[in-house]
């Protein structure tokens, strides 16, 4: 058995996010069911977590066992033939053995793309949030020191109580400000559903002066979802890469 | 009467072309119904060239003549939130009266991109032309030397013999190797009709080997179109601005 590491990037727009789901187009299914047609029995895929439906990925890591004699190479021509348009495979290589694509992850990056110029971004409408009220960013960034560290962060999550930990680790947080663009990009343990469009939509709201910077630790010390911003769409949002 | 000088981008996608025509979808129609109905009088625009069907813009630049008491900056504000998404106002100013966005051109900048990444590029497959052989950048390089300068381009258009001149000058060809992607940048005083995507699929076949560089001059001598490359196709055009 061969053990294959792809990496792929998928416009997340027309997808129920990455996992399959019975009878609605996901990211999984047409891997898996283009693997399985290449390969010539089924292929189960794992990646470096899920994605929600219409969120992207610039680099997502997969891996899957098969006794296939093609190389990874074949592999790589033979599903970019094969795929639609807005699922490719950039690279395909051998992994060793005990590679896994979600157990080993060390970080994660995640980046929200904010429209700010007042205009629609005609090229990339479909990956950026349009938001045209001004934005304190040096208040956004006070905040984001508040959030990095590690913190139990359920109240920025749509997690209901759970016995699993709630508790994850945000090694940074870095605002580039393009032109007519803000993008923050995350890098972290691991993320909790929902947990970089609540914490971006908290950051808009702090930035925009419909909340202030305590609203941070007073989330982290309640644990409370509804004290927390709104769920900023996940148009925005790309995963960039996990790191191994 | 006052002048109103905007910049605008499109996607040109879905777009008939720039240039209004009785039933289909261009960007003057929308842009001249949207300021018509904002400013409650018939407006009419000029741009600095049309684009083709399927051909995008960055920072097109155009004109009108109105009577209107609306600033350019609500002008600016009206009209984006008028406007689809794939067409986007970046600036609008009063010009001088006499400007005229075409008669005052000075030069016409045009890219066009071209993926030889092997993969889809899935965020932006709207706007780059999938060419996955290899290419010999050099031998595009050298080629391009001979189309710069002043020429009769007419067998790198679809012009059809005309008394109007088919000259022209090419200032600069620069080529910007990206990840996986090749943009060629043409600065002209003018193009002839399809002359971009000419000289483009002639640069592509020189560079993967079907043609040779001396095509170039054939072309020039003969001004037969038959003998430049194909068309490269409309998406992977943008035109990025006019200089004035």
């Amino acid at each position: 058995m061969s053990n294959i590491r792809l990496t792929i990037s998928y416009d997340g727009s027309r997808y129920y996010g990455f996992q399959r789901q019975t009878g609605k187009p996901t990211v999984q299914q047409k891997l898996e069911d283009a693997l399985t047609d290449i390969i010539g029995s089924p292929i189960q895929i794992t990646a470096s977590g899920r994605t929600d439906a219409g969120v992207h990925a610039m680099a997502q890591t997969v891996n899957f066992h098969t006794d296939t004699s093609l190389s990874p190479d074949e592999i790589f021509r033979l599903l970019n033939n094969k795929l639609p348009s807005d699922i490719a495979v950039r690279e395909a290589k051998y992994a060793s053995e005990r590679f896994h694509s979600r157990y080993n992850v060390l970080k994660k990056v995640y980046t929200y793309r904010i429209n700010t110029s007042g205009f629609s971004n005609v090229f990339e409408k479909k990956y950026v949030f349009d938001f045209f009220e001004s934005l304190d960013i040096n208040k956004m960034r006070e905040a984001s020191e508040l959030l990095m560290g590690t913190h139990d962060f359920i109240g920025f999550s749509s997690v209901k109580k759970t016995k699993k930990s709630t508790v994850r680790k945000i090694f940074d947080i870095v605002f580039t400000e393009k032109s007519g663009e803000l993008d923050i990009t995350y890098t972290a343990s691991g993320y909790l559903h929902n947990m970089v469009r609540i914490i971006t939509g908290t950051l808009i709201e702090i930035g925009a002066g419909y909340k202030e910077i305590s609203v941070i630790n007073e989330v982290f010390e309640t644990g409370d979802r509804s004290t927390a911003g709104f769920t900023a769409p996940a148009k925005g949002l790309i995963m960039e890469y996990a790191v191994y």
